[in-house]
């Protein structure tokens, strides 16, 4: 009942092969230090392509499946780890997200997860980029687990975590770019990443289930990527963390055990009132 | 923009009349110290009566609005201050309610929320007493701001302090009993402690509102309810927070100016996809 996963939180190289490169390295040292589940950063090819509306940024995507998925088989086959990998999904002409693809550890494409919740504001205009998902939340069973993937805007939204752990997720992967811009850092920035660390850990609550959470770090352009990685275990106390400068291999031996106790001694899934959440499906309850 | 409220931490006194004293009394005293809007701890009248499926216990249930709602209410009239007031609910022969009355500054009763998610669990046989809320979740326009009551156990729920907020609310105020068994406290005591901050901290982040949570404090046959009682900002930043010894009258000065700021730095509100959400109102996604 024990799983070993390894968050990948890295900075840009400059290039779409250094960031590859980088990458692989990073996943061979993960898997030599035992990694099962290794889960990769938004976007983890490129730099954070959406600080300015720019064409070209499209003709970065790629399709998922394809080539470079098939890149992540080989080592996942090969390693025998599961590969959680966030990438820039081309799926038709003027069609494109902000997908994760997820990969077992024989090698197998499971399937892939786009993007629900998709922002814009300054410097994060994704939806220039991103259609919003349209494949809803989705549980896979790897050999080291159930696993669910959820993308950065996502966090903020606790329906998306709640149906993801509803489709049987023992652990929400998150894969992030987030940041700080230089106007704020200093009045909100540590207000920011309360907030962000804070909602997180409560999906863990509030699900009884393992989050992790792996975010950007460095410097591109306007924004400073905070880093600062992290897994909350099913009581949303924070077991691993990464710092907010370095690129870290952040490792976790998640009890899957633990989930069960948990959602026993407070039974969360058995109390909801389900019978009074229609509401949710309405923007705001104004009466409009 | 600023309200002033206070939140009534408070020891079990012995007797009905014995805590009503005590409750009236720190009221006048946060009254006297600016408060604004006073919410009192879960079932403040007496002790947390759900440790035993005791029969007896029924006969301190009274009507909500009744003779000791128009006590609060002569209160908040004199002192023109609103009053959140959780009180055990005599509805009818056979339906009791966990229900919190709320009254405005001007003595008003504006109307009444019953705890919609009921526990059970070892020292929480809340389920023996308590009918399930079947109002909703409400927000009443008070005169010094739009506030949302949900009572202990949905605070682990984040449906319901969405949709609470959904409803308007500037302010979520959470009456609660809940405290540490001595056979666990060692053990997972801290993490409990954990999960029930977060967890709450999350719902203001989440809605971008204040949240409010006064608990209980002091040792009661099996439970010492952990006081800690807390105010969260927008960010779930905590701005107050109570001991887990005494009684405290913990304020807080909310500034509802930053709810319209931080909802439009991060409008999670405009994201929500509001159209995948309909299998919230299922148990489970497991296909059975």
């Amino acid at each position: 009942m024990k799983v070993k996963i390894a968050l990948l939180q890295e900075k840009e190289r400059g290039s779409t092969e250094a960031n590859w490169s980088r990458s692989l390295e990073h996943m061979e040292k993960a898997a030599d230090q035992g990694a099962q589940i290794i889960c990769l950063q938004e976007l983890f090819a490129g730099p954070y392509p959406c600080q300015e509306e720019t064409p070209d940024n499209f003709t970065e995507a790629v399709a998922i499946p394809g080539p470079e998925t098939e890149r992540l088989q080989e080592f996942a086959q090969r390693r025998e780890c599961v590969v959680v990998a966030s990438m820039f999904e081309k799926r038709a002409a003027g069609i494109f997200h902000n997908t994760a693809a997820v990969i077992d550890a024989d090698g197998r494409y499971l399937g892939k997860y786009r993007k629900m919740h998709i922002p814009d504001d300054p410097y994060f205009y994704e939806k220039y980029y991103f259609t919003p998902g349209d494949l809803g939340y989705r549980t896979w069973e790897t050999r080291y687990g159930k696993i669910g993937v959820l993308i950065c805007w996502d966090q903020w939204f606790p329906e998306a975590a709640r149906l993801t752990a509803l489709s049987g997720a023992q652990i929400l992967f998150y894969p992030t770019a987030i940041g700080w811009l230089k106007a704020e850092k200093d009045q909100v920035g540590e207000s920011q990443w309360t907030a962000w660390n804070t909602i997180q850990r409560s999906h863990a609550v509030a699900n009884g289930c393992y989050v992790a959470s792996v975010n950007r770090v460095g410097t591109e352009s306007a924004i400073q990527f905070w880093g600062r990685s992290f897994v909350a275990d099913p009581y949303g106390c924070e077991v691993a963390s990464a710092g907010d400068q370095e690129e870290e291999i952040l490792f976790h031996e998640c009890d899957l055990g633990l989930i069960d106790q948990i959602r026993q001694d407070w039974p969360f899934f058995r109390d909801r009132r389900i019978d009074s959440y229609a509401p949710l499906q309405k923007r705001f309850l104004d009466n409009d």
